[in-house]
């Protein structure tokens, strides 16, 4: 258990009617009844209840805010420690002053993720479902925010956990070999052995399948909108923004330019590359082409590249059909509402097995088909877990490989003939690996590290 | 007494660790209560106390979140409805999909302001206190926010219905005296009427002188930097930003290039005009100059207008001088540690009495003064009211010089040997905008323009 008691805006900043300022740890209920007056002391109430009140400055009594107070005594808590929330008046000066408040009277300000840093550190949670909360924070679809809420609720530590106990009964059996090595034949145990563990490979090979799938629920596909000035790059970006409400967030820290928009096509989330650009430029010949397209596309998943139907494919065209060659991509030929000059022949020659499809944006036609082809390059072959439990997180990723990489040389060890007291290794490396997904064993620095990426407030 | 259900998101978007759903109304409860998975049911539980549980999807029991539910009945509540908070976590899709739920279980999306437009319909607080719910919300620093406080304590209120008693006093004498005019002789009664009346103008006098100071510290000073190119102007403003914490505010609902910047000097707060035309253009000559400067004052309540010590003062120095001369300013000779080209004597007898100071924004030196020279433009001959009421809302203000028009008049109106019943309608009239302040006799749509500028889920 932490001894400190900390402090932190948990809510967003900006003009509203309601900020939430949130205290953990075992002074947080007499820090903040230092500066509260209401009908009742806070350290009388009892637990879980909501009391109207001030926030005063403890030497003037002047009332610095009218709040709310939620007393929420452990272990019953978000952190297992004592919570208090104080629902402020909205806007930044009011909470500031707030929080400025409850600082001075003892607290500490949290660091980013602390909160549930605590809930992790009290055993509330494990450490994928902490990961999750912030793959819930930042979720920017429905689908994105179903697949943490899953993690978040232990659907994939229950799986993990399942793997680990098997590994645990294996070892088991495998130690009363070693052990006893009269006890059973060698050969037998390894027959034993291989079949656990191709059991265990199996699953964890399933839930890696869930990898790519719910990495793109979890971030996003990276997408990069190409072609020449005036084919309708802007128009197509519009079409996709409104069809299906966009997100755009902001980049804390970085300057006001870096801004990612996220478009939900189907419920894949497309995050649409420098949208900044394309909105700025569309009209300006000398600011886009192929240079710029290069620079997009080198961080993108997903390339749409649109030509102009009314005219004769071009040199340049003919460039950024051959810049997205190597990527998967769909090819929109545009303004077929006007004459075409366009040798679609020609273009289907040039772009291989990359779908193709028509489209008149400014006419609104084909753009069914389009979200249709986008959805069918991401989703065909989708393993559809039936909990709907995904791995997105490429933390858990790398260490489900890992683990699966220990799992193939406990079987090539016993192809191989080699002694059991080495394969046992490798299987505890297995069985260390899936315990990190979920928290068991992982050094403090790195649980840092997680926790740090978190928002303020959390 | 409304009789829908409404809810809306109370905290302002983004990723946070904590969003509020608050909902208000006579169904709040069993709205809430249609969605919520917990160990009991939201209608059994006791008033203002607080319960884990999910957010679920009533059709296919799916959570959608987990939430933490305050339920708060009426009266005691802030609209002195049944209000229900739910405490979701942040980010934009599980707080959106949580309105929807609600919205889906029967409640109605609540408009800006409606929340605290109930509360003043259903008599918890009056107009003037409901109006300083916003300017709390919006206030750019600690004065404001006292101020604000200060008004939705009512101390305002409380002068604006003492005003109003001694105007119904004297109307209750006056009556007396026009339906038995043979009770007191008319001369008599005119003496005391116009006693009491130059009695209540003083004290609207003394509320109005309030006023200048009260818009100050609510609004901002609108500053202007202006200056040639290389002077020191985003110099400047760095320094004033980084000296007082600077707000940075977007304006919703406009382009990304229109932010508000706000700095704190000496509890004044200085709101700075084009920062982002200095920030941008500092370097670059030919975008910046005279024309931009002119556009920029034309909103301008304060002018800092800076001139470089080491160069010889320019034409176009003189062309800016010359422009801010009918403005309040202060004239800032920059770089001082620079060898002088520049005649401050020649500077001195250009800028009447406007005060000159003197900067090495490099060396940090001089900025104390500046920050002084900017404090007494605005707070000389200020009046310090005892109680720290401010009248800072523009309507008050116009209803204030209303009624002290209308007080004058009957003043006027005895003196000029007025028939006494005639007075007695200016008199009624001053009551009538006084009462209109805290929203007694207020016109509908005058409410509802004056919430409407609220902000969602207040």
């Amino acid at each position: 258990m932490e001894t400190d008691t900390i402090a932190a805006i948990a809510t967003a900043m900006g003009e509203a009617g309601i900020s939430v300022i949130r205290v953990s740890g075992p002074e947080a209920v007499p820090i903040v009844n230092r500066i509260y007056k209401g009908k009742k002391s806070l350290t009388e109430v009892p637990t879980h209840t909501i009391h109207y009140g001030y926030i005063v400055n403890p030497q003037t009594e002047e009332r610095i805010d009218e709040v709310l107070v939620t007393v929420m005594r452990a272990p019953r808590t978000f952190t297992r420690e004592d919570v208090v929330e104080i629902n402020c008046h909205g806007g930044m000066v009011p909470v500031q002053s707030t929080l400025e408040a409850v600082l001075s009277a003892g607290a500490r300000l949290a660091e980013p993720g602390e909160f549930t840093k605590r809930a992790f550190l009290n055993g509330r949670i494990d450490l994928s479902q902490a990961e999750a909360v912030i793959d819930l924070i930042r979720a920017k679809t429905d689908r994105a925010a179903k697949v943490a809420m899953n993690q978040h609720q232990g659907r994939l530590s229950r799986l993990i956990r399942q793997l680990r106990n098997e590994i645990v009964e294996t070892l088991a059996h495998l130690a009363v070999n070693v052990d006893y090595p009269e006890y059973d034949a060698e050969e037998l145990t390894g027959r034993f052995l291989r079949e656990r563990c191709e059991g265990i490979e199996k699953e964890i090979n399933r839930l890696l399948q869930t990898a790519r799938q719910g990495k793109i629920y979890r971030e996003g596909i990276a997408t990069a909108i190409i072609g020449r000035p005036n084919v309708g790059k802007s128009s197509l970006m519009n079409t996709l923004s409104q069809e299906n409400k966009a997100i755009v967030t902001e980049i804390p820290g970085t300057t006001r330019d870096v801004i990612e928009e996220y478009v939900n096509v189907r419920g894949i989330p497309l995050r649409l590359l420098d949208t900044a650009g394309i909105r700025e430029t569309e009209d300006i010949v000398e600011r886009i082409g192929v240079e710029r397209s290069r620079r997009a596309l080198e961080e993108a998943d997903l390339v749409l590249l649109v030509l102009n139907y009314a005219e004769p494919l071009s040199e340049e065209d003919r460039r950024l059909i051959s810049l997205a060659e190597c990527h998967t991509a769909v090819i929109i030929v545009n303004k077929v509402d006007l004459p075409g000059q366009l040798d679609l022949e020609e273009v289907r020659s040039l772009i291989g097995d990359k779908p193709l499809i028509t489209t008149s944006l400014k006419e609104e036609r084909g753009i069914e088909q389009l979200e249709e082809a986008i959805a069918n390059l991401f989703l065909l072959g989708k393993v559809e877990t039936a909990e709907g439990t995904y791995v997105s997180n490429a933390r858990h990723i790398d260490l489900l490989s890992k683990a699966k990489n220990s799992i193939r040389e406990v079987i090539q060890g016993i192809d191989t003939g080699m002694p059991l007291d080495m394969v046992e290794i490798d299987l505890k490396n297995a069985w260390q690996f899936l315990g990190e997904v979920i928290g068991e064993a992982v050094a403090e620095d790195l649980i840092d590290q997680i926790f740090s990426q978190f928002c303020l407030g959390k």
